[in-house]
């Protein structure tokens, strides 16, 4: 090693070590949130021995918790009290409209993370065995999904909206397919913007439930329409303006997405556009972090899964017909928007 | 809220979502460290192809675990070839002699991380069942605890050997007793720097061996003694000027910590001390963050252990009849010496 070379600092071993502890740190956070101590503390309660009572817990182990959720920036302590951050009141309180709670038993549900402890063997194989994603469609853990990655979710769906306002607004009837739909907010964010908009929501049963009920709620249900099943088995129909595709292909190899891309592709009106939302790494594949990382959750839970780059994407599309692929970031979300267009 | 209070940023689910995924960070490092890619770039192995070769790994899963080790710092890519960081090359390459990744199969052990998914019934019990340590003395995972965790302990090795050099180092002879020893470094390091010195190592016997292995490797063994068993059980014999307590007294309640050390104030001379290695938050309990963070370890792991603070642990040598307790910091490592003294 050179002079030049000589690092600064000397090598220290707390990278590794920090990165080992977090996994008690993430389960931390979820005991704080399964006590609902952060709903605790919007109510009022301050001192541990407050929040323990309100969350009928001892107050040692909520005294440990809450200086944790301290350290890790969830809470603020000052004297013996504790008391909530913005993102935790926005997003920890059960109260509170952006609740993520529920996302927590999906993203550390028992079988995702026993997927994560046989990483070293899907690195070595290449990705998972097809019988280790256990978690099938009718799993209640993709309701926990869908009601709690909404609020994660959000400015994707309105620059979504946007983007199909921007393109068919000024149309008298707009015909959308939300596939994947999940919790239903992309569809619906449309409905809402756009009263002409009929929207066509395919995801599996159970989770359409909750997809409808939302429709519902926010008076859509008339212009709200099930496609239950698979998204490479169901037939979509035709006539479309917008396909979004949110979440999806980085399950799968680039062969099988082509084949969801041709369907898309035949469903489309001239002109119409498939919106895909993905996490997409730059060429290096080593940023930005977030988008970067994602290759691990496919990696952890997918047999060929991956976090595709926008080279690669727009590769699928081009094979599928499609033609003026174009990445739109999302900043500061981690994810961003791939569309493509069916010629005119 | 007022105008004053506004937040200069909007609501962020980041680093909640973040915290969560820490979880498959954790695991792909294990994985990275499992496949010894570290090692394979130590040799030479330079692209995704080269180091899947060398690990018998396939290559798809090597480039997701390296792009990824990239993201998390324990990696640099430049083009398509990975190079190690300081800290890899140090810390996580097996043929250097701080390789530390023995450390993770016992951090990361699947019984523990059982026991963090078990932290929320912990909360609201305040501890985990006894019940729930589900590591017995003989279990081999410890072993990997005295491997992997020397390295870290190091800098508090030379710390501790230099305060007994202090103290001692001008006497004829010295009686040192290691309790908890594991991987006998603490005893060690004192050996080595000081000829005169005798060391009493106290662990179970299996552990033992370890720490006498390492004795004998370094030409120490005739001045290495052991005292296989439980630091509550076994007799600490008399005469010592020195007992060392490391990392041992958090997994235990005071009062079981003051039974200890009054038994070690049995032991000693007059004057002579007790060194104790802890993670020593301050008394707000949330800083600094490591020692702080230390009390979700002893929730997880402990029935009733905790991350005590200096005057918590003051007021234990004061009730066993030691005085003179004073705080030495041990910067830029997470942990403190605690050392109380006989009076003369």
């Amino acid at each position: 090693m050179s002079a030049q070379q000589m690092p600064a600092a000397p090598p220290s071993p707390m990278l590794i070590f920090n990165t080992v502890m977090s996994v008690q740190r993430a389960y931390a956070l979820k005991a704080a949130v399964d006590l609902d101590l952060f709903s605790a503390i919007a109510r009022g309660s301050q001192t541990s021995a407050e929040i323990a009572k309100t969350c009928a817990a001892a107050e040692r182990g909520v005294r440990m918790i809450c200086d944790s959720m301290t350290v890790m920036g969830f809470l603020t302590k000052s004297g013996n009290k504790y008391s909530l951050t913005q993102d935790s009141a926005v997003f920890l309180d059960k109260n509170s409209p952006a609740y993520m709670g529920r996302a927590l038993s999906f993203l550390m549900h028992p079988s995702q993370v026993a997927n994560y402890q046989r990483m070293t063997e899907a690195a070595r194989r290449g990705g998972t065995l097809p019988q280790e994603s256990p978690l099938g469609p009718e799993d209640p853990v993709w309701l926990d999904f869908a009601h709690g990655m909404a609020p994660l979710m959000m400015p994707a769906a309105e620059a979504i909206a946007e983007l199909v306002q921007k393109e068919s607004g000024s149309r008298p009837s707009i015909k959308v397919l939300d596939i994947a739909a999940s919790h239903g907010l992309f569809g619906l964010t449309i409905a809402r913007r756009l009263p002409q908009a009929q929207i066509y929501a395919l995801d599996w049963a159970n989770v359409l439930e909750i997809a409808r009920k939302n429709a519902e709620a926010q008076g859509l249900g008339g212009r709200y329409h099930l496609l239950p099943g698979s998204a490479f088995e169901v037939g979509y129909g035709t006539g479309y303006d917008a396909i979004l595709i949110t979440n999806l292909l980085h399950h799968f190899e680039p062969a099988e997405n082509e084949k969801l891309l041709k369907k898309a592709h035949a469903a489309l009106n001239p002109g119409g556009q498939v919106i895909m939302l993905e996490f997409v790494p730059n060429d290096d594949r080593v940023s930005p972090p977030v988008a970067a990382l994602f290759t691990l959750t496919m990696l952890g839970n997918t047999p060929k899964g991956d976090a595709y780059t926008f080279a690669e994407l727009a590769a699928m599309c081009r094979n599928a017909g499609l033609e003026g692929t174009r990445l739109i970031p999302l900043d500061p979300t981690p994810e961003a928007l791939v569309v493509a267009r069916k010629a005119s």
